[in-house]
């Protein structure tokens, strides 16, 4: 059980409509996501071709700071408001399926974008799980 | 002419379609909403009646990380994207709205949600002016 | 193998004096820290005696914003600083102490911070075993 | 009247031994510096020589993190913590320290390095003056 979900579970308020599992599993994947655009900027940075990878390096930047704060606000309940959570998922699902195309048009000269490829594509499947979860209730 | 102004005007790269006045407005109240709402859920914690403003601080550090991501994602010109410009856009109108509101409630009782509340709703306007500019091109 | 630990073996560029084990470890704990205080800031706004928990809110918010930054911080490779990795190190080790220092005055009463203390020692000793490494070299 | 300097006005908390002027420069310049130094990376990134810009790149977007988390430190005054803001301003100053100077080498080619130069050099002097006031009283 990973510690997003340890603290949901000692959360003093009840989750309500929200599916726990999908909620978790968008939570950490943020975290990872927000990590991996982080570090693959960078690593784009020191390669000799970092003039072909300035449109990823700036996509990574955005979803950086996007799942940054998407995994910040799914880990807040107290006064949950399901409109804005529905809005930054929305944002972050469109972060990610940018940052994941563009990284897989270098995935294969740089494993680091093919990895952030795939962690991005995770990323952007757990939000869109999640938001959908959300609208059948 | 404010510093994000200037950064503005000298990037290397052409603006394109999108509004150079609306578009440093809204860099510069994402920056001061971000500032405000951090303010703001803090000085609230030092009320007395924090048991009352729960809600306001949850929607204020939500709104703070929204603006944060918001001014960056906006001061960055290399590879512009438009849909993504639009989904960040319009989680930060639907955060500003909501932190807006929250604080209004709390207005007469206490000045950092009256001014809060009022840099809410610049925030709000700045970023829905900077979305519709472009809509119609 | 973590997401961390894949995007530094993937880097183009050598770690050099860096411990590679270390770093990653400091990187996950950061990430995890940033979270869970997060989350540890919003249930105690929803505890019934929020009112003695507002030093703990701030205390939290504050190893949040520091230990999602220091997470950062250590993913970059590009032109490694050390002197600034130390800096940064150094702040979030104070940041995690307190944090976990706070936290666990509440732990009897909330699980959710007695979880956050563990998580905050965890990183704040993290820290500690990257920056003392980055001393012996 | 900065809306950072009303918001500190307005919070219920006495400042106590903390420079009210000193203070509210700090968290403006911070915020200022966060924002320059996101345009500054990205504006070096569509550059044509950006393969001579990759450090300084790397330099702005770890000072824009510290900035931003700086900022936010000194805009929260409930339980105030010397030790953590004196640690927080310390890791503020060294990254504006190398941020301003890595701008400072590419001043005469690039307007938007020369104008982030002065901002981190601006930030770097108004964190350290807090940083010195605090250690006098």
């Amino acid at each position: 059980m990973s510690t997003a979900s340890k603290m949901l579970e000692s959360h003093p308020q009840p989750l309500g409509e929200i599916d726990r599992v999908k909620l978790t599993a968008s939570i950490d994947a943020c975290a990872e996501c927000n990590q991996a655009c982080t570090a693959c900027a960078d690593a784009c940075l020191s390669e000799d071709d970092v003039d072909d990878l300035t449109k990823c390096i700036r996509t990574c930047l955005d979803c950086a700071d996007i799942c940054a704060t998407t995994s910040r606000a799914l880990s807040r309940q107290t006064g949950y408001d399901p409109v804005l959570t529905k809005a930054v998922l929305e944002a972050c699902v469109t972060a990610c399926k940018a940052s994941g195309e563009e990284c897989a048009r270098h995935a294969e000269h740089h494993l680091h974008c093919r990895i952030c490829a795939e962690v991005c594509r995770r990323c952007e499947q757990a939000c869109r799980d999640l938001a959908e979860s959300g609208n059948r209730t």
